[in-house]
C-alpha cells in the first residue's frame, strides 16, 4: 500500500483538490492518498515548507509527499521530485520542499525535474494547473511502481530556503516565530534543547511580542486559563501559548517576529 | 478492513491530522481513515460529543471512533478506551465520550486507561499533542488487531457529561439548544417523540429564541423560504431552523438557548 | 476498486459528511470514497453545477458522483441517477447534476429515481439528510456491484439548468461569470479557443468589471505581482486573475458580471 500526501495552498472550497484525486484513481488505483492541509496562505512557501517539516517525519518512510504552493505556476520555474531515505518529495523548484529534506537528516539521494511528458495529464499541460496535469500524474506513476529515473533529468541544483538562525548569547538565545497555529500558538524556531546543561527550565523567562516574562512549563494546563506559557513543541522546538487562549493574537505574533530565552 | 474515525479540534490548516494519519498509516496499513470533523471550536468538549453521538450510529459495529478534543493535554488527566457493543471509542477522560456511549443504548463492556507505553509513539510523549503519540498509535494497534486487554488497565471510573434534562409541562414541555450546525439550525435536546398520543404536529407551537409561534412542519420546504420552521431532526432531535435561511443568528440561538414546546 | 466522489455544501464543520461515510463503509467497505468539496455555498445549485462539472473529466470511467446540494430536501422534488460513459451521477432533481452529463459529451445511457425503498438507510428517511438515508446508501449499493436498474424506475423527465450563452460580435464576443475561485480568479462561460483563426492572443483585449483593458496571457505569472491578467483556464474557460492578488474582490466580479473580449 503506497502512502501519497497532499500540501497545496488550494483551499477546500474548490473541485482542485479533488481532480488532483481523480487523476490519482486513475493512474494509482490502490495508492492511499492523504492530505496534510491544503489551507496554506495562498503562495505562502514557508507556511508551506514549515507544515511539510512537522508532517512528514511521522509517515512510514518510502511515503510520496507531493506539495503545491506554487506562486509562479506556468512560468519557467521547474518541478522537484527529490528522493531521500524517508522518501520521495515532489513540488515547484521554490524552497518549499527544502525544510522538510534538509530535517529528515539525510542528504538526497537523488534530485530530478519533472520533465517526463509521457508522465503528464497532457501535453502541453494546462499553464494554471500544475497539481493536476504534472504532480498529481507523477505522485502515481511513482506510486504505481515507476522507477525514480523516469521522473526526468537529473537537476543539478535547486532552490533552498534558508532557516532563521538562532543567535546564541552568553546568558540566552534569541530567535523568532516560524509558524502561528490555528490555536494561535506561536512557534518558534529555537529548539527545545537551547539549554545548557545545569540550567532548569523553571528558572528561564521568554520575552515574545508583548510580554517579557513567559514562564517555561511542561504544558499549555501548567498555568492557569488565560494565563501565557511557553512549551517543548511536538516538532522539537519552544512554542508561546496560552492556555486555553490565542497568544499570537494576545501578544501581537507574527511569522518573523522576535522570541529571546534568557537565564 | 478496519474503520477508523477521527473527531478534534484541530482544525484543517495546520499538519496535526496529517501527522496523525501518517502514525496510523505507519502501524495499520489498511485500516480505513475516515474524518468526522476536526472543526470542534477549540475545546469545546459539549460540541465534541454531541458530534460524536451523532456519527458514530452510522458507522459499522466495531468501528474504532478516535476523539481528541482535549483542553487537558499534557496535565494529568487520563486517556480512555472504551469498548461497547457498537464499536470502540478513544479520548480523553473529560466526558467527551459521554453521550456517544449512552447513546448506543448499550453499557461500556470494558473501559481502560491507555496507560501501555510500548504502544505510545514515543516515551515520553510530547506534552502537547497526545493525537499523534498516543491516541493515533492506540486506534492503530487495535486497527491492526491488537487485543483490547492491551490498552491498559481497567479503569474503574470515568468523566460523565450530563445530557441537559427536558422538564415535562402540563401541555408542553421545555429544554434548551444543545448544537448549532453550519445552517444555522438550532438542534435542541427535545425528542421528536415528545408529543402525547392524539396530540398533531399541526397544533404545536414551539417558542424558541425571539419567535413564539414556530410551526412544527414535515420539512424545511414545508414552510416559504425565509420563514421560522421546526422539523424532525435526523438525530432524532426537534430543530429550529429557516427555510434557506440562518435560525441561529436570526432568532438569537445558541447553545444553552430555552426552547419550549406547547400544545 | 470503486470510486465514490462527494459533493455538498455540507460543510466541514459538523458531522454530516462523516455520518454518510459510515453508512457508505457498512454497505460498500471496499469503495474509495473522494471529496470533492462539502463547502458549495448552501443551496448554490450553479455553484454544484459547475463543481462537478470541472472535476469529474478527471475520474476514472465508472466513477460515481455523488451531489448534495438540496434545498428541496424532504419536499417532493425527486432524486435521480444518471448512467453516462463516463460514470454514473447521482443527487437531487434540480439540475446540479445537468452540466457536468452534458459536457461529458454523450448522451446519458439511462435515468431512473431514487425510489428503492430497500436501498434506504431506514424507510422513512428522514425529512433533512437524505444524504445519509437515500443517496450514501444508493452510491454504497452501486459500488458494491448492484445493478443500476435496481436504483429504481426510469426518470422520463428531469430537470436541466441552461448554461448562460456567449454573444458572437463581430470583432468579439460576450459573455459572464460563471464561477469565483478561493483564489478570487473569476472563471467565464468564455471558451478558450474563442478566437477566430489569425487573431493572436496578445491583440485581444478583455473589459471584466472595472477594468476595460485586460490583457491575454498564457500564466498569471506573464504579468508583475498586482496586474491584472487572463488566462486560459484549466477547464477550457477564460479566467480573469490578479497575479498573486484577487481579481474579484479587486474588479468587482461576482457570478453573473458581464466578460467581453474583443479583437
Amino acid at each position: 500500500m503506497q502512502v501519497i500526501t497532499l500540501l497545496t495552498d488550494f483551499g477546500s472550497r474548490d473541485w482542485f483538490v479533488g481532480a488532483m484525486k481523480g487523476v490519482i484513481a486513475a493512474i494509482a488505483p490502490d495508492a492511499r492518498v492523504i492530505d496534510l492541509t491544503h489551507e496554506i496562505p495562498p503562495g505562502d512557501v514557508r507556511a508551506g515548507a514549515f507544515t511539510l517539516r512537522a508532517a512528514a517525519p511521522c509517515f512510514p518512510s518510502g511515503a510520496i509527499h507531493m506539495v503545491v504552493v506554487d506562486p509562479g505556476v506556468g512560468s519557467d520555474r521547474r518541478a522537484l521530485a527529490i528522493r531521500t531515505a524517508a522518501g520521495i518529495f515532489l513540488g515547484p523548484d521554490n524552497g518549499v520542499l527544502a525544510w522538510a529534506v534538509s530535517a529528515s537528516g539525510a542528504a538526497p539521494v537523488e534530485v530530478r525535474h519533472l520533465a517526463n511528458r509521457t508522465w503528464w495529464r497532457c501535453d502541453p499541460p494546462s499553464r494554471t494547473f500544475h497539481g493536476r496535469d504534472i504532480f498529481a500524474p507523477a505522485a502515481a506513476h511513482l506510486a504505481a511502481g515507476a522507477p525514480f529515473a523516469g521522473a526526468g533529468p537529473i537537476a543539478e541544483k535547486w532552490q533552498q530556503l534558508p532557516w532563521p538562525e538562532v543567535v546564541r548569547q552568553e546568558r540566552g538565545c534569541a530567535g523568532e516565530v516560524v509558524y502561528v497555529d490555528r490555536f494561535g500558538n506561536a512557534i518558534t524556531n529555537l529548539p527545545t534543547d537551547v539549554l545548557p546543561s545545569g540550567v532548569d527550565h523553571a528558572a528561564v523567562r521568554i520575552h515574545a511580542g508583548s510580554s517579557r516574562d513567559v514562564p517555561w512549563r511542561e504544558c499549555y494546563a501548567a498555568v492557569p486559563v488565560g494565563s501565557t506559557v511557553a512549551v517543548a513543541g511536538s516538532s522539537g522546538l519552544i512554542e508561546v501559548a496560552i492556555n486555553g487562549g490565542d497568544a499570537a493574537r494576545t501578544l501581537g505574533l507574527r511569522v518573523g517576529s522576535p522570541v529571546s530565552v534568557a537565564w
